[in-house]
């Protein structure tokens, strides 16, 4: 294969990121940046994964969400096989750039998790006591909007 | 010092951490949590840091987002320096809980970015096409809400 160059700028002053506007992503030392997908219209969180430098380049040139699947190590077309996939409507860099935040808007089903909830963030945590391993979480969505069994059958998720 | 014991639940299954209700979150090998703080309000993605067990424990005792910094490798009780402190009006974690949630109110000037924007995700990066070096952000948040200079003059940022 042909080494080719990134398609991002290089990171220079730590000035030049954080108030400039050119676009220099970080990637981690696994070559994954953090993203934060919400709902275009509603702003919920959705959903949290990676990406890689190509995926990322792609989900900016496609206007879809591709992700990189640390679990199954492979490039992750959200919705390819759930046909729930997000169109993304905006993305944003954080002060620092080594986070991605897209504003999507999810197609089919309209859920984004595997487990078939508009979001993953479905359950919620009790507040204003110390944790213990007893804590309980709480169903704070409804749904699931699809089942995952019927959706993916023995496919991996996508 | 004395060994404490954790304070969230073991993981078991996959399927008790992503269809069950006990809170069993994941750290990674630096045994730490990405958290994801929105505002409890508007919804706006406002920052993306972590969090270790001791300070995820604090937080939902607390009810006000402690982190810890990884530039700083220090607990890092936010809006301490800065008055921007973020009151916690409800957790969740995701599917797998690898990720924490919290939608906040931000006290103080409301800006939760080190730069004084009232979110870090303050620019936009142009969609359709393939990026390149050459790719520029797009400033779409008002802003800034302080200067930093005057609020953490050579204090860290926190």
């Amino acid at each position: 294969m042909t080494e080719t160059s990134s398609p991002f700028a290089a990171r220079t002053s730590r000035d030049a990121v954080e108030k400039g506007t050119t676009f220099a992503p970080k990637f981690d030392a696994d070559g994954l940046i953090p993203c934060i997908a919400v709902d275009a219209d509603s702003g919920a969180v959705l959903m949290f994964a990676h990406m890689s430098v190509e995926t990322l380049a792609e989900t900016v040139r496609l206007g879809e969400a591709v992700y990189w699947s640390r679990s199954r190590a492979e490039r992750w077309h959200k919705g390819a096989t759930s046909g729930s996939v997000q169109k993304v409507v905006e993305m944003r860099t954080d002060c620092d750039q080594d986070v991605i935040l897209i504003r999507v808007r999810v197609e089919g089903s309209g859920a984004s998790c595997h487990l078939g909830y508009r979001s993953c963030f479905f359950r919620a945590v009790p507040l204003g006591a110390t944790p213990t391993p007893a804590t309980e979480l709480t169903v704070v969505e409804d749904g699931p909007l699809f089942d995952p069994d019927v959706v993916y059958g023995t496919k991996d998720k996508s």
